[in-house]
């Protein structure tokens, strides 16, 4: 029998959820009586790189300690952007990190992040699996992306799209105050993938006409296009509301904002995006020439705790201590998912896959979802996100704001 | 005995609890056995000029109809921004209201604005004491600005001052998740006055160490001397988070930011601001070359009904209704106030003074609530904000989105 401890960490940007994840695993470790340390590594795999190691137990004290976590923002344990390099460019990374779970006596490593990150739970188990370590190695999917193939959402999903489609529902209210023609437009995130775009929609869903307009990443945009489609709008509404993805492409696929941006890539080369919103909001401004107004909703939509979606919050915790089981049932190299029971009543079991069928993959949104013209979605889109973002947290406050769980960060010695 | 209807109206921009103030009026109003007719004005001043009434009866049919109307944000009966002239360049305008005053039997004239509206309830007090006429008007505040005097603050305040508390309080988990030192800059709304922006440092007074600096429009501000005050800060903090009013002020009295502006100006010839963040993050980056970003709280400052302030929402609902017993006792010409009676418990009267002491004037943040450097405010500004954010409403969901009050807009014949 191997090393019976456990490791875990977070990866990539910050969502409502992943903390409530972190605290599935650590209560799926409590809960095992083979489990003996639980250790966190600060800052994702730089931590066992760094010897930034802390216990968890010196932190989680009581299930009400569990339950402040799984509500609290952002990274509890921080976060990285760090990929790991191929074992035949650099040997030696492999190595330390092999040594640091050897002194620890890690047995079962828990990795909770997005693409990248299951690239680095990917190449980890292959690893440990041809130096012939019994060590189990889980990636736990968090995006508020939802990017990511094979589960049918991914935790921080529910809770970001449902952050958006309120923040949609009071916008589309501040827009119609007064009496004077005005276009409104709200820049969401995704980067690629469609799925929060979509999710501004929802509006629509519960009898709002409003947004009017929804421009995802997977159809073309063309800005000629668009000013023709705010136009047409503008004839049946006096106040026209727009979603638009930063992901949004020109036919020629380069990004539409392009021209409003620095160019700066992050560490993976992806680009930062952010400025269609402003770009749009001058091209209605110049070429149609009524009120108009651009909204960037921001790192609100990863961080928005308060609007939190119970949903969400529950399946993130329920995977984190299901990546648990499985790895003290054997398995490693995998990759927890959700699969979709029914939609109504909504139900979906969490399974498992080959983590070598996500690193690296994106998901979008199907064509079929997205209309004709390429500027609305379709309701079949309702269908599969109304189910993420029902149910409403409690979240512990203290004078009125929000309570959050903070680790004591004390190194371990080892 | 005069005539016995109502009418209320709403200027300005939209709060989340102006329609909190508008369910006062109408319950005041339905309550007494004088009042008559209830009728609201579209779009402010504005529908009475282009007969734009509604018969508030066919919308508010029960209590729950009115407790949905006091957290539905916006405005439910339409805004503007329209500035009555003085009598002595148009007395046409004021025959025009008077006029319809007269058909509809308007007895009592509730306007619920800011100070540029207080300034038409002002004229239009006047113009009816002076024509003789017993139609008595009443101005109740509200503005997320707290820039009001006399009141002790105004409705509409806490609902903001709240969301921008918990806001700042997730943005500051957001910004700590990585080792590299940072820099994330939020601007915040409140145009000369900087309520707003301080209570962006209500996460100070629960025990966080952000927001690190917090520039007010009322202390001058130097670019230079922020940079400075960055630098001293990463001596101390890996991520410094700052709040900055989008009004504040170069020591030559300009906007900071105003190089990074259109130049426009609204109706009342104020400047739109925007782009201090923008403008600071640049400044960052260019100077001193850390990470750095700048986040617009934008909008949702002023609509964020899902994370309103039960204090504020029934607050305003109070000073609706009181203004209701203020114009029967047969005051006109006034204006409704908060009097606050104590800090700790926290207790409030609603009261009266004259009209014309608010009109057109603004309330700042005392300077002895700012500290000596400009860069932070005092503990002084926590014991006044605290008790405005308290309370949670309940918010009806449809689906998991919030559901609003709407009225139906079917236009009075007169």
């Amino acid at each position: 029998m191997g090393f019976q401890n456990v490791l875990v960490a977070q990866s990539g940007g910050p969502t409502t959820a992943i903390n409530a994840t972190l605290a599935g695993v650590i209560k799926g470790a409590l809960e095992s009586e083979r489990i003996e340390q639980i250790y966190g590594s600060l800052n994702g795999i730089e931590g066992v790189l760094h010897g930034r190691i802390i216990d968890i137990r010196r932190s989680i004290k009581s299930q009400a300690d569990l339950k402040l976590l799984s509500v609290t923002p952002a990274m509890a344990l921080g976060s990285c952007r760090f990929r790991l390099p191929k074992y035949e460019n650099d040997p030696a990374i492999y190595k330390t990190i092999g040594d640091v779970f050897e002194k620890l006596q890690i047995g079962y490593f828990f990795y909770i992040g997005g693409n990248d990150s299951m690239d680095t739970a990917h190449k980890l188990s292959d690893y440990f699996a041809q130096t012939g370590r019994d060590i189990r190695v889980i990636g736990i999917p968090k995006t508020i992306d939802n990017d990511l193939p094979v589960t049918d959402h991914t935790p921080g999903f529910g809770c970001a799209a449902k952050y958006i489609a309120t923040a949609m529902s009071e916008i589309i209210r501040d827009c119609e105050v007064y009496l004077v023609p005005s276009v409104t437009i709200v820049e969401i995130m995704g980067r690629n993938a469609g799925w929060l775009t979509a999710a501004a929609a929802l509006p629509n869903a519960v009898g709002e006409s409003a947004p009017h307009l929804v421009y995802l990443p997977e159809a073309p945009f063309d800005a000629e296009q668009f000013l023709e489609d705010v136009k047409e709008q503008q004839r049946k509404h006096k106040c026209v509301v727009v979603a638009v993805s930063e992901g949004v492409k020109n036919p020629d696929g380069t990004y539409a904002a392009e021209t409003f941006q620095s160019g700066k890539v992050d560490a993976f080369g992806h680009k930062y995006l952010s400025g269609v919103g402003k770009y749009l909001e001058t091209l209605v401004a110049e070429k149609i020439g009524c009120k108009v107004r651009s909204i960037e909703l921001n790192v609100l939509q990863r961080c928005a705790a308060h609007i939190a979606s119970k949903t969400d919050i529950d399946e993130s915790v329920r995977i984190g201590a299901a990546a648990v089981d499985a790895a003290l049932a054997g398995e490693t190299g995998k990759f927890m998912m959700f699969r979709r029971v029914s939609d109504n009543p909504y139900a979906i079991k969490v399974e498992t896959c080959e983590v070598a069928l996500v690193a690296n993959q994106e998901k979008v949104v199907p064509k079929e979802w997205i209309n004709e013209r390429g500027n609305h979605v379709t309701r079949e889109v309702f269908t599969y996100l109304m189910p993420l973002i029902q149910g409403t947290c409690e979240i512990p406050l203290k004078d009125g704001l929000p309570v959050h769980f903070l680790f004591d960060k004390t190194l371990v010695a080892y």
